[in-house]
């Protein structure tokens, strides 16, 4: 890592996460609960955007000293307006900023000046315009590090803490008489959607103690901001919105806090299509990754992901009662309804989510019976028959919640949560202190047992969708994987390519069984003794040409010692067509490998989220599929088996069908010892393709292999 | 069909579809405005299931005449009992059953016996109970057709007009002071969830002309109720829950007199995961068919199936400004929005669903710059930067509602739809009334503004789930497929099963090249002359073996006439071995055949749906993946190069990636040539695997086939 690459790419910058030291203590003070704010920028009319900060700090009682400054009035919705930061009888902690872009550059080089502790900038017009833009940013970092001041945004629509009533925002939805302050802490990397998450949270008795958005993070991350209030201890929980993977670093650190702290995190990250990931690239200037990248980054980070609105602000109840899930842990879920069709539609999408709806056991059935609550053995216990009386649901929720075959039990009511819910929701409140997570869904519209169940915290839903996905997300939840990797190993582009030989002798260091394999000068002309038996395979030797085959490189199948030379002149003759900048000084001889299956093995440094290991089947149908496996890396052994399960095209490898079994322990040691890659800070990127699988006790063979080093 | 089939499988037998005829609205009044109703084992208790119909009828104030029966009292809820049907003054138009099972079938043959037009049955206890249920059901049936009367259910929750006020139902959720009518008509095979529909609906201003629990549709069927309203002209459109694909014709064809009337369907399905399509089967007696058949068979009916509960309640108003699609036509859809974060929640799901986001172009940009909006060249026109005020949101909206590139416009606001309404909402009301279709999402919780775009007609939903989920299924509906297959071809199990050889000719009438073949006496001893030349493949022909592969009854590249005789004896060696009560009379002898890739073609008479074709790439990862595409038989060629693109394990043949591009003409040839099977109703399935596809020009050859007559 080198200066030059500090200036240019902050993102792989380590910073310290500060928590609980007294510098992290007084950034959350300056952040949440500042003595003294400052609006630089301030309008005069409370209906535009820059007049919104004061109305609201008024509006909602701020209990510090406000500062508002206009350079051109007297004074601002009826207070005296200051005409610059530099004429105010102290120094605020907190200074936002909702000037236009260049004068908000201006005011942020005054608030270092002056040693202001925060700035937060509304403007945008920085990354995401292009080389004027990124040259403004340069100057809001050079500030940070030549003053120490920290900044959040630009294009940040501000920091709010509910209970302090620091209402730095110009947001638009915190236009409102009432706003319940909670425990939850929400940040986003879009603005507008703190407005949606409080809004909505409001009409569901969801309440926040802060809202932040983080707009670029040129300075303060999202992670960052919210690591400084891991040990508040009005906060329990953490909901994000994300855009990219930005910053993925302070974002895990974050999380691996927060988990040992018991703290839950609920996610939803835009970018599941690429044309969402385009969008955000346009609006952000931030580099969107690959969807798959960024679920298995949040789930080592034990982040539960969602793919609902409704989702996310629903579910943190549900999170903070599902223990965080051990390697193998179940996701057994018993399912009890008075509506046999308004269940199926949360099992439904469950089910498509790998989530086992469990059945009642013959002894739950039992104890059913033995309660006098008649239900048919089916895949959930249905109440239907035995009628929507208090004592039925009460007695069979009792018997759910103690029976050990589920790990979760999920009630859905149907009409009668909104005609009689002392009769089939009350029981649901009556029985949710039991040890197992319970968590309710409501068919027809309830708005009351809803928020019955909500003021006596049981986890409850107001779609199947989001249902759901939270069921799924929280179940899926695992302890975070520990950071263990080189974290400072960042791949630049365009670091030096080996050619096969070296890359199958790093391999070979790491332990993985590659083919036999004989350079030969590409000007042979009579045909040397190999050490291995013909039929073989000659192949191009050149760490500038990574497509071979495409170039016509490759000769497969080659009988004996005139065929070679025929094959050499070939691949001379295919490169000198095709690429004739290439130069063929040497080819590659192996013999023809042979397996049950082919395997694609890869290790890269992901611009985001670090080291990466990843494995596929081969061949074409896996690249339309994308049928991939992805972990950061390393990895133990027992993750590696998870990955090969997780990739269908590898399933007749397992025996389907009465195939043979392929070698899935070498095959399992050999991405272990590719992961290894993630300690080895001169490796940016390494392929094998083929690894051949070979039957059970036989091994797996790489055949070809590339690597790529760090720049 | 025989006597025999129509009185076991009543679903197989075509019923008419009134509409408009003298029977229809005979039917259509008794179901949905009788002068004249009995409930039959109404209950004095107001708070018990049996006591809610009475309850509701007067509470709503329906007209007509109400004969409450139970004959253990002398009044019910305060009105005079009648001791039984028989006693009554006059035969009642409508019948409700609330008794228990048995007495509930008693009931219904003394409703056949008096002339009552609609008996509709409460209780459970029939099919999905097993042989004692079955017989009751046959009872039923038995009435139905003795006296001409028609039945709803049983388990059965009621018919309801809010119209009529005809509130036969015993759903909880009729219980409320008010329950404003609308155009909607609803069924649902869920009794519970026509109350969810309901109380959803009133939450929303969506209101309801009626609505039908359809029970286990012993008699009328979901499709044959809804038919009967086809002509009422205060129904604008249908919402359906399903739970089963049971009595499709009727469905397909109410679909298709729906949409000759312009009166669009919007159905959710359930059965996704096999978890539902289990639980289907539990709760209801029905057998419940794959999902993806189910798919097929709405798109073909033109009916617009969504995947949330929230599109299924908001969707109807944009279905009904969509216009149905003809093949080929575009779904590009125009987004506009004053929140990036939360448009984009929009798009990722639209995306993943293969909607065309599409940018505006160059002249529309020009025009937006015109009026002095400013944005930035991208895949949505985001009105951050140039403001959220009434005439930047009405102008855009003009200009993007009239530019030729989008099919379908889509406002996403941001906080502001809460705030300050009258600068983003509004114009989006002033706009609607363009020719083009516009919707709207609002990001915050803004319950005013959704229900003023509701009051306008404007399409609107509270989450971007539902958004999405709806625009795609209202952009996907199609014009419906005519009925042209030979309706009443229905397989029975285990029909005969035709040998390669008669399979083969089969496809030969059909106009499908088949590999040449030679049949020889598995006896044979000495090589008899062969039509083609060596290698050739040696198969086991019969008509019991279905998967001669499995019991080693194929040898293939067999090189001469003496590996010919060998090939035969391992055959039958393997057979007598591996299934020794199976006979080797004969084997089939054909040349190697090679093509670029294989493909399976399916024929199939769908139990639910009638007959259906299938095409899906050969080998085992198609299976793993379930890459296959139906359609119903017959189909033309331009579907079948649509279903050919749908495969995702075809694409090689396309020339993905510099490979040699398959003879996809033909291939599509032989698809529409095996769904014409649909016109031979002698024929139940038919296979085709594989049948390999040569490079362009060259053709396809069916390497191996085996068919199934019906019984």
């Amino acid at each position: 890592m080198t200066a030059d690459n500090l200036t240019r790419d902050p993102a792989s910058q380590p910073r310290p996460v500060p928590s609980g030291s007294p510098a992290n203590l007084a950034l959350c003070q300056a952040l949440f609960s500042p003595r003294c704010v400052a609006i630089v920028g301030q309008s005069d009319d409370a209906g535009k955007t820059a007049g919104r900060p004061l109305k609201f700090l008024r509006q909602m009682g701020y209990a510090g000293r406000v500062y508002p400054i206009n350079s051109r009035r007297e004074s601002v919705l009826g207070e005296r307006a200051w005409p610059s930061l530099a004429a105010l009888p102290e120094t605020p902690d907190h200074v936002y900023i909702v000037t236009p872009t260049e004068a908000a550059v201006e005011a942020v080089e005054e608030c270092g000046r002056l040693g202001v502790k925060v700035a937060t900038v509304l403007a945008d017009g920085f990354a995401e315009t292009g080389g004027e833009g990124l040259a403004r940013e340069r100057r809001l970092r050079d500030v940070c590090a030549r003053t120490g001041m920290r900044l959040v945004g630009p294009s940040s629509l501000g920091v709010v803490d509910l209970r302090t009533r620091a209402m730095l925002t110009a947001n638009a939805a915190f236009d409102e008489p009432e706003l319940p302050a909670g425990r939850i802490f929400a940040a986003s990397h879009s603005g507008s959607l703190i407005g949606a998450l409080l809004s909505r949270g409001k009409a569901r008795g969801v309440g926040f103690a802060g809202l932040v958005s983080v707009g670029n993070e040129v300075d303060l991350s999202l992670g960052e901001i919210c690591a400084t209030t891991l040990d508040d201890p009005g906060i329990d929980g953490y909901m994000l919105f994300l855009e990219t993977m930005r910053h993925a670093e302070t974002l895990r650190r974050f999380a691996l806090a927060a988990a040992e702290r018991g703290k839950p995190i609920i996610a939803y990250k835009l970018g599941r299509s690429a044309a969402a990931r385009e969008l955000a690239v346009s609006h952000t200037g931030a580099l969107a990754g690959e969807d798959d990248v960024a679920d298995v980054f949040l789930r080592a980070c034990g982040i539960a992901r969602v793919n609902t609105l409704d989702g996310l602000i629903e579910g943190l109840p549900l999170l903070s009662r599902v223990p965080l899930a051990t390697r193998g842990s179940r996701k057994r879920v018993g399912v009890v309804t008075t509506t046999a069709g308004g269940a199926t539609m949360v099992v439904d999408p469950l089910a498509g989510r790998g989530v086992t709806i469990e059945p009642a056991s013959a002894a739950t059935l039992a104890q059913l019976a033995g309660a006098g609550i008649e239900v048919k053995p089916a895949r959930m216990v249905d109440l239907t028959i035995a009628g929507a009386r208090y004592q039925t649901m009460k007695s069979t929720l009792d018997i759910l919640l103690a029976a050990p075959e589920f790990d979760l039990v999920l009630a859905v009511v149907g009409s009668s949560a909104r005609a009689q819910p002392d009769m089939t929701v009350r029981p649901i409140i009556d029985s949710a202190g039991a040890g197992k997570p319970l968590a309710a869904f409501l068919a027809p519209d309830a708005p009351e047992a809803l928020a019955a169940l909500s003021r006596a915290g049981v986890p409850n839903f107001r779609t199947p969708e989001a249902c759901a996905d939270a069921i799924a997300a929280a179940l899926a939840r695992r302890t975070p994987q520990p950071i263990v990797a080189r974290s400072a190993t960042r791949a630049g582009n365009g670091g030096p390519m080996l050619d096969e030989l070296a890359a199958g002798a790093l391999l070979e260091r790491l332990g993985i069984a590659r083919a036999p394999a004989v350079a030969l000068d590409a000007a042979v002309t009579r045909t040397p003794p190999l050490p291995f038996p013909y039929p073989v395979a000659v192949k191009l030797l050149s760490a500038e040409i990574a497509h071979k085959s495409d170039i016509g490189g490759v000769v497969l199948g080659v009988a004996d010692g005139a065929a070679l030379l025929a094959a050499i002149a070939t691949i001379r003759a295919n490169v000198a067509e095709r690429m004739p900048e290439a130069r063929v000084a040497r080819v590659l001889v192996q013999p023809m490998v042979s397996g049950l299956g082919e395997v694609l093995l890869g290790y890269r440094v992901d611009r985001d989220v670090g080291p990466l290991v990843m494995v596929a089947a081969g061949g074409v149908l896996t690249e339309i599929e994308r049928d991939r496996s992805l972990r950061l890396a390393p990895i133990d052994v027992a993750a590696a088996h998870e990955m090969i399960a997780e990739v269908r095209g590898l399933i007749p490898l397992t025996g389907y069908r009465g195939k043979s079994k392929g070698d899935l322990a070498a095959l399992a040691d050999a991405i272990v010892a590719l992961s290894r890659l993630a300690d080895d800070s001169s490796v940016a990127e390494a392929e094998i393709n083929p690894l051949m699988v070979r039957p059970a006790g036989e091994g797996v063979v790489a055949v070809d292999a590339v690597a790529r080093l760090v720049m």
